[in-house]
């Protein structure tokens, strides 16, 4: 386990000082959110990396987009799930509680979206983003269809994809560097 | 199968005309590499996702690393045969026969790693970059310490999970929207 | 999903009225609890089927035994885990953050129970229960002996077995009828 | 491997002399069935223990239900089956050959029940108590509505799942200790 | 399933006379075994699809070689109990009780080898047969390094690969067509 | 891995001199290949292990059959994709090139069959030889019931398991004695 210090359990220390637009961006997040999301200060260690990274995030998950920012963290959850990623299941379980309004929901998409009472659109692109995760090689012709005849458009399909995608990567970031989650998320929007 | 005019299945035009910037990139691939990839092409219906994507792939690939370029892509092709990417396993397949200069390689990274004759610090890599697409959440301490024995650094172990974890992604994104290869890939470097 | 008048998807209605000595027990359970679980609420449409899975449940989760409570219910939570069941994962997740005063250790075992800063001999309990869990044919000496050096005797190993054999029991039951958890749980002890 | 002396590889020596009432219960299995089953054996070092498992077994094999015994028997040997368990697959395996009169019919269970000629609604039954076994999380409300399609009550559908569910438990429980059948079951019934 | 008057589900009828040293053939088998095997009598439609089956398999499984008649029916029911091949299991799981005296260990190896008291090398043998069945890609130098430790040839580790190899075929094969074996298999050498 | 000196990493020496029609054989493959295709150099240790193998081989891929050489090919790739075996993904997805005169078809059924363009009747095929590599215990007559409607005949079903059975040995005897494919394959046909 990562010690106290550290947001992984990589030796790779924080810029010091931050570049200035970081540390702006931080500050930022310290007073919108109470917290820098430990993943920033993972990636803080590297200015490129880290603005790579916010730059993909944000595009993905905060851009204007058919799918609400609740459906993209909806989908966030149950890709995590999957993978059983502390990290992300963590963070955006929490924003899952906060965005629906629904603690009980964010809890069913961390333990087993199946038992959640979602209406069928929002089904559909769940299970699109489980086969995503399970089993992308396997995904053909139909399972696009399916997300079209639910009401999703060309580029709510992209965005999907995208979604799914990207937290599939994440997870395995997380995973793979035993990077934690900030504490204060657990006991938000019970 | 995505029609002969559009690099996907789903049905994003690309933007006309390209930005200027877009234009001078996709100008200097077709120079370089005597193609645009169709990643890239698929990007191009939006501007921002484009300049996102580009700018993690050219982070990770491209920039300063204490991996080399070839270790980077034998990473892409291990990932990508788990899971049975036919993109990427076409276009960074190529890229190993080309950096390597052995194309019997190539052919062994996309069949079946095992069958290579690696070093043991190489084999290591690989191992790790297969673990993480497999079962993530079952990395643990002992597999990063694989790596620290193997002579890897904490800098080498965050590429090495980064760019595993990003073909991760692009070989879902890729799946989920039937994106296709260019065709030039197959023949060269054979 | 079960309508809000019944524990499960199944109309299998409650006797009425409960016996004297049920309606006591659930009397207890609600001045202790705060509420009557619905697994005993599921049962309680036949008095013989309730009293067996009842005597089961206490001997297991409540009787002396060399397992402390926290360790039984530990044994719940990374099971249920496996099998992705809500009910389980609602109920003794709960127990978990009651017992060890630790929320973020009750939504450790629930995600991912390597993630957790665990003494090796717990550790090694946990593997165990995991392994029974997913691949019971290939237990062999071997796991025992396991237990054996982590400090475990040969009534805790039978301890230990049972009380993962029992969630893999009442996991499926759950899951294949549909038993909703009380929503109480969600909010307690974080 | 268990020793001869003992029921499984635990060193948990029988009660001695047994409870009056556990004497009993023996002795009428001995002239019942010739033999005294192994798993009574193995729970004998401690009272309650054996009784709350003999209660619930009761309760499900032996008690009315609107599934035969030869049902229950079948549900018992096709979860056994998925978990490759030698204890219960020898026992129930030769209660389905008694039951049935038919001892390919027993084989079939053991070795891929999908080979067996069975009525629409017993393989219905069975493919629900394999699905519950392999991937219980995936039950939802289509699985349901199948057994009832086939015919089955919702009393019936408890029965079936309890059962399925049981089965998960003693087969995990029997692997975990190492518990050995009687021999006398192998050849009975053939 | 097939009905009575065909070895398989598919309308493949038996060359009509038998050619003379095919009826000779099965004439032996009539006298030796007391019945004609139904994988023969399924291959019988084809008399060069028949030779070569038989040739192959009299090669594999009674030719001279480091492997005893037993070992090789050993792997045959091993592999056969992974890929639940019922017409395999029940011919060579009766072999096994037939050539070893001992019912109980035919049982077993159907059942879950990993309960049967095998010597050491036996084990290793049949734990290369298993790792070929489930995950051949994965075998390596260690693995064929296990036999050779355990007192195998390289001559005995082709023979071991090529048994298992061979009953990878004919389980798919049999199951892929739903070859019946003869009723008499059954009930013999109980 | 094998030395060059070798076929396979068994030290089986090659019979010498060469049986008189053994020598002929391979001098045929010679002059009408370029190569002696290693898994003949490995049989070669035995005459009569060679000649069961050749025999099978050739009635399986070179005898007339409702299905054509490239059809029989096509299997022979999938069957290997899935089971990853360098051997015949190298020696078969050449002859797959050579046969269809399709460089990338013969790539996509190496690396991801599901994103070859094919007819409904080949895709049929495949799907079932996948299956069988997969999950062969699972096919049932519905399976047979879907080669039927796209057109196959009895003994087409017949010849389509018999060479995907086929692929499953000899994958498995590739991978278990570590084969090595000729390196002339690579470069063939693109």
């Amino acid at each position: 386990m990562a010690d106290t210090d550290q947001p992984t359990a990589l030796d790779l220390p924080q810029m010091d000082p931050l570049p200035e637009a970081t540390q702006s961006y931080f500050d930022i997040c310290q007073d919108k959110l109470g917290l820098v999301p430990n993943v920033l200060r993972a990636y803080a260690f590297d200015v490129d990396k880290l603005n790579a990274f916010t730059a993909l995030y944000n595009d993905l998950m905060l851009a204007p987009s058919g799918l609400s920012k609740l459906e993209r963290e909806m989908i966030a959850v149950v890709v995590s799930s999957e993978n059983k990623c502390f990290y992300c299941l963590t963070a955006h379980g929490q924003a899952v509680r906060a965005l629906s309004g629904d603690p009980i929901l964010g809890e069913q998409l961390v333990m087993n979206y199946r038992t959640a009472d979602l209406d069928p659109k929002t089904r559909t692109m769940l299970d699109f983003a489980v086969k995503m995760t399970r089993a992308s090689a396997e995904i053909e012709e139909g399972d696009r269809a399916a997300l079209r005849e639910a009401g999703f458009g060309e580029r709510d399909i992209w965005d999907i994809a995208s979604v799914a995608a990207f937290f599939n990567m994440t997870n395995r970031l997380a995973s793979a560097t035993d990077m934690r989650p900030n504490d204060e998320y657990h006991a938000q929007s019970r």
